[in-house]
């Protein structure tokens, strides 16, 4: 029976999260050394407080340090984690890490997992996904890959350039997706390696990511054949069993932060007068935020819906991608709506909604545009009615 | 724990409703008597055969010959029920009927039960709503009710108009809300009755409700004090114990419809060519199909959730606002993109889609517009945030 | 230097069209006969009171009886006449017959002329334009045309099946768009004629259409070749002719229709009272207004662009897709608005605002959908990429 | 008549502008010096190419060294200027100088206009227009002033705060507005002066805007009378008088930047392939440029015929609160469309598209967000109906 009832612990863990990020993890967004972006001291002053708290990667399996939760208590985690910015770094649930917790966790070897994992989960050191290319190498169309890795012996060698790495710089490891004739291959590295130079990081309005996003050049990079991450030639697969998951938690984390937005637009439209009354009395602002309402209600029902499929055992890539889509584009819409309420006051960084906004545009974009998924979505329809 | 998991039960009573909609009442569809609109006649002949399936007015309480089904089970009966624009008709669990059986289930007394609620429940006769007035009476908004009634000795005697009085040619009784001072009081009345006059019938795009819209005019109507429907002046309480749940109905019936219109859609999509391949090929056509897809799981969400708060014994006020206000915009959306697809043929009465197009608007606008929701979500906001 | 100044010959036109639809079109929107759809006899009434007015088919060339206006001053007088849906058949400038007394005018012989566009031009006989098929024929994509021509000695006969012939049943001739090998071929055919068989008239939501919209069986159909219209095999781009100039005017003529929407649901909103005020007052309200007074203001200027586009000279075709496009989404729009506007009075036949919502759909449908031009806009932004 | 033939005069200026854009100002774009914002050592450097080439201030009276350019011809100038974010500061047309230039020339003194006039419009100084006041002061709501100047002899003594003032530090010269009384009036101070703090300059988005945007401290500013811009007490109608141009000339700056997103994204979406065919020939992708072509015809129209109003002398308070409201959302959809076909290459700034798009979001807040402008629209059909 369909049943929206909340476990007693998770609602636990729902008001502990949320009390830590109101009682520390927020004062630290005024911090003035984030003037100029995060950096992993700061990152390091959180976690040691969110390891105290016993709110450390609570969404690792249990033999890594977390609470062994399943997708729906994650996404109750990583909702209230995301109600700040740096609320998932603080609580080393953020990307690209916690993807690659989670698919260390499912295909790594137990080396592998000792040497990489450990640490990962711990939240003592960061780490990378290379994956997207430049130069009209693979971005949403994976096929068109570039980056080669050829065997040598019990060795591998890797060549190629990346772009779009986020947390590059600083990263303890790294996962490498090369093509190996027909297939793709992941393969664990650790960093910095010789043969890995990390050419630029990429401008952007993100702020909030350690090491940024780089552009890597990869020559002749020599790996030995037990850096293989799972099995060779399945790259394109683990890709996925990474992704359908990344993408929902995604949505959590970007749930949170479009709720910040509301509620600090909310506040201030209760407040602020103009015309001779309270925003929230113009219709014009009351219906931008009961849209608010329930575009928020609407996104934390498909998660829920979604991060249950996954907890059926389903890889639930066409559910994901259907959440993605949506999510991602009614949480901008939340947003954008708030810094409207806001007016002048949203554009500049007086609040944390022109952050978020700046910060939530690339969530559309990322881990498959839009339209990337409704373009799955389409000719999966299409089967379907074919199979009818 | 949140679950989406459907009971048997309930998924035996959507298996068999759907063969019934397909297998019965779909070919009515077709039927020549409906050049006219819809007649009681057609209704009767399908009840009988809805009775000998077993399917008739199951959302109602077991004491009235239903199935004792909670909002949830009401969900999944009322969306497989309205595939079909005669489905809910056929099943007896149309507007009004099905809103009026629920309130009477609540409120009547013994006598009035077994006087009008039996022989609705058992879809031997139809009933009306008396609520909406012309003339800048009440609308969406009640305080402006003009009619009235006037206590005289154990007697009450009614006057006014009321327009919109859906299916209330042929109907067997009505309910009638009358201004009794400062507040409101229900009446039930059988039809027809002296001082009631139907003025004319409505001119609508929707042909498939039987009796149609009326203009009623109301003359010294006189109602012994037991025509009260529960207790005198709290008729705006009980509107609202009618309301709730109703508008959640309507979604649930739509849904359906919306399902529809996108199942003939997609599959016209599939086999028809243009410029050289399949329409659904098109990604104009396909993103379409697809927003459909995320959309219905959106609705269809966004419904169970309202039914289990319902469930919990919640008066949902709040959350059937939200859901009358999202469900029926987005299943708009989505009937629209089928006409879209469908083009020339959308737009004639060649498939269900136009029909259903015309009458979906109307969903839009009835319960309270959109707009009145948004309206009531955004005071609740700004009293939910100066207690916070 | 852009001038957006109207001539005095356009303002008095203007002026007098308003006055005409005003006091001699819009008493016939009440007149009961209209109860089942327009008749010829209506239409010849009005047109009578059209001549006198000297208000007949002003937009055709002087030589049959029209006032010789270029494409500005055609949408300045449809404009107007659109503000009524009987206004344009009352004034002869309805479609299909006002696109077909363009196309007459440029490719028909003198004798053509003579025998088919006098008389249509003068309001005295209705024509119809044999485009459309049905099972998977021509449709937006005029390739998959299975309607043929061949050739017999000096005659043509004539095959195939069509619909959505506008105005077929009454037409005093027909123009019949026929596959001829590579090419396709117009022919002019009287009506009735042997050969042609009116199978039925399609059910749609428009009853302004004298005729109503047919499917058409055409069986041996034997035209001397003196029905060519224009050149053998000049078909495709003869109905380029036609198309561009139509889609503009039907742009024009759904203006005036918007237009009036827009003014019933303002008056509405003006003096209708709710929650302590009138409706304009509500945000809500007076927000989807003033985008109706902004979308209004677009229409009109995209409208005058493309008309003046076409005074230069210009064959138009991309700006009249845009414009057709761009024009048909948004005055769907406006008078959606309306609808909501007016709320239940605007689902009814109270005003004309229910009616103008239900016919205007299918404009964003025929002469190409919208998704059909956004395809050939996109197309020409890639060929003129290419070239730069 | 209706013409949208520009003169060659027009063409010559649009032609020669594009031309200095294209070689002179895109190449400042990648600047290193622009790492950290533009300086005014940038702006002096491309302002002396600019002067040399002819077209510095162009928009400015012939007496203040313009070319004497109505507002349709401004428009031309100022769309082509936009193309690059540093091409109004370049050609001396940015905000807010070219609103100031506007203003001085229609109400100060021949003595101010030499004073502060003559070297603004010669691009030797910059200016600052202080309206907007934190802590519940003047925003959208010019009634809610909190800064006073009171008369103290033949002098004024000001006080209060004031917010998002454009460019303050670094500026020569500011106009204050103040309330006096019931009124407002305008004062003209040189900067820096005793009595003016700049307690810090906002963080944003907007990093070219030389002199970023402040919030200053005014204590016991004392001015002359001789500084009062204009008359006492007329400051809410000279604040209009400058408005309405300005909103308008932002739509042309913006058109501009919008053209060079949408051009970036199309050069973009023909040369990338996915999924075996180049972007631009997924619908999906095309279908986004051919609304942007769309929407880039309509806000030209839209800012033509505003221009074209004021041309004849209108204040055109309604045509350019229209012409704000319409062509701020437009194109920022146009430039959202923009980084979703660039895809992650949107998001950073790797083209000039993630920076357009940040900053044009300003756009549809600062001189009245859009509903701002919806309100006084709606309130306006409110009083025209009354009166019809």
């Amino acid at each position: 029976m369909v049943d929206f009832t909340r476990s007693p612990r998770e609602l636990e863990l729902e008001e502990r999260t949320q009390r830590f990020i109101r009682e520390v993890v927020i004062p630290y967004e005024s911090d003035p050394r984030l003037a100029h972006g995060i950096s992993d001291e700061i990152v390091r002053e959180m976690r040691a407080k969110a390891r105290a708290a016993g709110l450390l990667a609570l969404q690792a399996p249990r033999e890594w340090g977390g609470a062994g939760l399943d997708h729906r208590e994650t996404a109750t985690l990583l909702r209230a984690a995301g109600y700040s910015l740096l609320g998932p770094l603080a609580m080393n649930c953020a990307a690209p890490d916690e993807g690659n917790i989670h698919l260390l966790d499912r295909v790594a070897s137990p080396a592998q997992k000792e040497r990489f994992l450990r640490p990962l989960a711990a939240g003592e050191i960061r780490s990378s996904f290379f994956m997207t290319e430049p130069d009209g190498g693979a971005g949403s169309d994976p096929d068109m890959m570039r980056t080669t890795a050829e065997r040598d012996g019990d060795h591998w060698v890797i060549n190629g350039r990346k772009w779009f790495i986020t947390g590059v710089d600083g990263a303890g490891f790294g996962i490498i997706m090369a093509r190996t004739g027909e297939h793709a291959t992941l393969f664990l590295t650790p960093l910095p390696a010789p043969g890995i130079t990390i050419e630029r990081v990429m401008h952007t309005a993100d702020e909030m990511t350690p090491g940024g996003h780089g552009v890597v050049r990869i020559e002749n990079l020599r790996l030995h054949e037990s850096s293989i991450l799972g099995a060779v030639h399945e790259g394109f697969r683990y890709a996925q069993v990474r992704l359908a998951p990344a993408r929902l938690t995604h949505c959590m984390r970007w749930w949170g932060a479009a709720k910040r937005a509301h509620d600090i637009a909310t506040a201030y439209a209760v407040s602020r007068q103009a015309f001779g009354k309270a925003l929230i009395d113009h219709e014009g602002v009351g219906f931008m935020l009961a849209r608010n309402e329930v575009d928020l209600r609407q996104t934390q029902l498909m998660i829920d819906y979604v991060a249950w499929t996954l907890d059926q055992g389903s890889k639930a890539s066409t559910d994901s991608s259907m959440a993605k889509y949506s999510v991602s584009e009614t949480l901008f819409q939340i947003v954008d709506r708030c810094v409207q309420v806001l007016g002048g006051r949203g554009i500049v960084d007086e609040t944390q909604v022109s952050r978020i906004w700046r910060e939530i545009r690339a969530f559309r974009v990322y881990d498959g545009p839009s339209e990337v998924h409704l373009y799955s979505l389409a000719r999966r329809l299409k089967r379907n009615a074919a199979r009818s």
